[in-house]
């Protein structure tokens, strides 16, 4: 599997807003989520995501359709599209 | 001048996202942040940003590029363009 790339655009005492390319076959790796964060989908495209468990599910992204989700979320996010995927990681610094 | 048109996509304890639309010829209103920001353009385009004083600069997004801003920033924001202005507002709540 191919790695996502990231870009921090901003970083400092309140936020961290990180860019995030998804090339078609690539995926970002499990994760944990340590913040609460804001995703902005930047294209439309529609992602992959595998749960701890294994349990997989589809997420579809309009551009500029935000969505929060709290800190403590777990999962492996994957493009098995033929589209890029990007979005930004908003992440609220507590 | 047309008014902007917002719509609040999240609204919490930690943040709000609202989305705004500026059609040609259209215009935010004078307004002052009262929370620190970040904007992500969701469409290229070319902000007219009216300071208080009355003098006028131009600014340019990108779709997908982020910028911070501190609270108590005061502007109108127009567009004089001939395509819309789209960007998300992510209010960080303090």
């Amino acid at each position: 599997m191919l790695a996502a790339k990231s870009e921090v655009q901003v970083d400092n005492e309140q936020v961290r807003v990180t860019e995030w390319r998804l090339a078609p076959g690539s995926a970002t790796g499990h994760h944990t989520h340590g913040m609460d964060y804001v995703i902005v989908p930047v294209v439309a495209g529609e992602m992959t995501i595998v749960a701890p468990s294994g349990e997989r599910s589809k997420a579809q992204l309009a551009a500029g359709k935000s969505y929060f989700r709290k800190a403590g979320v777990q999962h492996d996010v994957l493009n098995e599209t033929s589209t890029e995927i990007v979005f930004l990681e908003i992440e609220l610094k507590p």
